[in-house]
């Protein structure tokens, strides 16, 4: 069984016709996983439906607790782009228990799913797909590839997730 | 470096509106990747255009030696439903010296992708996240899940591929 | 208030993913209507699901018994591409008084709503318009056009249905 | 032959994949026009591509001005709804001689043409028909309806085009 975090992000914009503004009603993963044909075990959880510009320091806690209590060891969070590489790290390094032996793939999209020419049904099935396989550890999946949290950063011009090198540890004797 | 290996199958199938049948073109996978804005590197490589069910031997011995003809390491199959574990089972039996080291996942589609409501997007961001992190051997990817090639089987009145368990192998001193 | 009556074709059929062939479930007007934000007063009326290569004599008069036994004085008909110009020719020349004052439009599409790429929505919003402002009349609305019954046929080579000249009517004197 | 005055809209706009807004790039016209297998006879004219709430009155003018020049005496012209009705009326009162006798036939769309769940093509469609069978006067095609100028109000809460009442012109002796 697989949790599915989700929190937003352009994944799950919709656009308000009356408006002309873009919004946040419920989520697509359902949907998205009925289009997928998918039979993987998941839970859906709607935590928060945010834009990941706006997430504070509070929101991302709740994630890394949604994470940590989560019964699941596999756990797929959708996530604004924006901010995703933030919020990977927070949990990654929050030193909360219930999540050192998890495996937590982070991924979202760069266009609504529900406009035409979406990424998302690719990305959810990129990430459903790694993290039913990768070791315990927390990764961004986008672009069709996966990076661990410390070692990926957004490209914002280019629109795409690209690989960085880890900041080196001070060493103890530093 | 991945290599996508293309057969045909109901992925890759098009509406005739001349005829009101189905047919083949071209195979959607460039487009699909660049929908998927996939950043992984790949040579597609369009070895047939068919109708699984149609293959003959002579079919699955071409698929068996483009996969184990192909430099690279880590293959994805495009192909027809109906016969995908039949040509799952030719490669990983095949004895072909150049495909026993390999990541070999094959995936394929239920609706055409150039219909709605078609699963192949969300497969072949799958497929291309599995070969991507599993060890050498012959797997199918579907309905988000992937399958050790001799531990599957497609459920046709369902539509889905589900589990079984592997024959048991005849010990030497039978 | 218009009639919709519904007689299936390429219009509303359907991809069955267990089989691979197309068939006919429910009519998506409805939901096309909708997806055209349409508030135009209409009842839809499913008369038959059928490919019209199928239709025999006794499913047109069943057309034309519709058509004239609607109370509403202006009908849409949605029929398959290939004889709709002989369905429209039945409705013109049945002699059944209730269609004589009558504005009849049929329309239909060149592939399937349900797919990508479908003319459908197009033609249906065509034809629901030409139907609310044309003169009695039996029609048919296809490629933005409207064409009076018997100055119409289809170019099957080409996909789209061309204007022709009437055929002369004998004189009493011939 | 038809003449398409493109001024933007609701219709014409994409969603930026790098910064999230909405914006002008090409018109989608003469791909919905593809899409529609439209053997209509048009000539597009990409005037401008505003949001119609930022027009101001020499916008206004522009369009007025490119009805009057236009050779073709049936015109269509796309533009965002929120101002569609004053643009009508800018363009019904103008007393350029040149809009006189023809019929000018605005429309647009509630969801951009580039997102699921659109209206556009629905409602060009069904403004290409009207406008090749009403006699001059300008007119409002939405929600599958046509509106004389001077008839027609949006109802924005509800986000549809109704019919109203058209003022009672002062008598002479008032």
């Amino acid at each position: 069984m697989i949790r599915v975090v989700v929190t937003g992000g352009t994944f799950d914009k919709e656009y308000n016709e009356l408006t002309g503004a873009l919004f946040f009603k419920d989520t697509h993963v359902p949907e998205m996983l009925r289009l997928g044909r998918s039979r993987v075990g998941v839970r859906v959880d709607t935590l928060m439906m945010m834009d990941s510009l706006d997430m504070t320091d509070a929101d991302r806690t709740r994630i890394v607790q949604a994470c940590g209590a989560a019964p699941e060891s596999r756990i797929v969070v959708t996530h604004g782009t924006d901010t995703m590489v933030q919020t990977a790290r927070a949990v990654a390094t929050s030193g909360d228990g219930g999540v050192a032996a998890k495996t937590i793939v982070l991924t979202g999209a760069m266009v609504p799913y529900a406009f035409g020419s979406s990424d998302g049904l690719f990305n959810l099935g990129s990430a459903l797909s790694f993290v039913q396989v990768l070791p315990p550890g927390v990764y961004v999946a986008m672009n069709g590839r996966v990076f661990p949290w410390d070692e990926v950063e957004k490209d914002r011009a280019a629109g795409i997730f690209v690989g960085r090198t880890p900041p080196v540890e001070p060493s103890p004797e530093d």
